[in-house]
């Protein structure tokens, strides 16, 4: 079965300082027309950052779309053409003040590909220093550090309910400290 | 720390047929004002249906998002004033043609909180059973049925990159059938 849409015709309907929305009109397989609005995004990177206690770095914030506070890994938007890895090391160091001696990336995520491009990239950093950089003036934020295997309940009990830091809790199991 | 930012000012700057777009005023926790663009979405529900041979039904589908075509768990969105459970049955039998006899929830997760207010339910369906309907006309997707094992290696291998998908494979697994 064939499952391309083709794009025939695009209009940009709203433009906003972060995303912009298009609605495009598509053909499908069967050659019938439908309508896609598309939320454009810049795609964002979150930050996995695993301490020499098996704890992550959590950071407590609130968040426009839900309206609540969420507690979610450390993250943040790309720039245009910016290498994901220094976007990662970069919101790091800004919204927590760590560096890491190790950075590599487990994952890529669509949020939600139905109406959005937006791409997460997903990072394990390890080896983490506390730098002396004070965080951004207009960050408002709480850090802390939590086990990882708390942080799995957490999953299991539906307190922490952000996409991309889920699926930074469920895979950073693999990157934890052994002991010796 | 005050992490609270209160909304002052809402203008709804674009209305789709699935998503609206506002920009909302708010005042940050400091006083100052800054503008937050929000996509309004109905919330959905996916669903990681496991076989008697632990592997999960996937949906190979084009999406709009990423103008690509990717492999995940069925989904849909809610109807307004929809329970969740409901629409996901809903859309198992739609999508893939089974029914299940055990249907409960594991996670909600929010897509992407800093642009949208998407929350999407995801369940786990065990107890499959082929159903004699046929899929809607409009909907163009291949099922598949791979192996849970299989499906951890390839988001390790990011050949699986839809978030709600990555999610439901990684907890899949203590909900597998065990050998007697």
């Amino acid at each position: 079965m064939e499952l391309f849409e083709k794009t025939i015709k695009s209009d940009l309907k709203y433009e906003g300082l972060i995303i912009n929305v298009r609605n495009d009109l598509v053909e499908l397989p069967n050659g019938k027309m439908a309508g896609r609005d598309i939320v454009e995004h810049p795609g964002g990177v979150g930050i996995a950052a695993i301490t020499d206690n098996n704890e992550l770095l959590m950071v407590k914030q609130f968040r426009a779309g839900p309206k609540k506070v969420l507690l979610e890994i450390p993250a943040g938007k790309l720039e245009k053409g910016e290498d994901p890895k220094v976007c990662g090391m970069r919101e790091l160091a800004e919204e927590t003040g760590y560096t890491s001696s190790e950075f590599f990336k487990v994952a890529e995520t669509y949020s939600s590909p139905g109406f959005t491009d937006e791409l997460i990239h997903i990072y394990v950093a390890r080896g983490l220093r506390p730098t002396q950089g004070a965080p951004d003036e207009d960050e408002f934020l709480k850090i802390e550090k939590i086990p990882i295997s708390e942080l799995k309940e957490m999953v299991d009990r539906c307190e922490i309910c952000d996409a991309k830091s889920v699926i930074a809790i469920l895979m950073s199991e693999k990157y934890m400290y052994r002991e010796e």
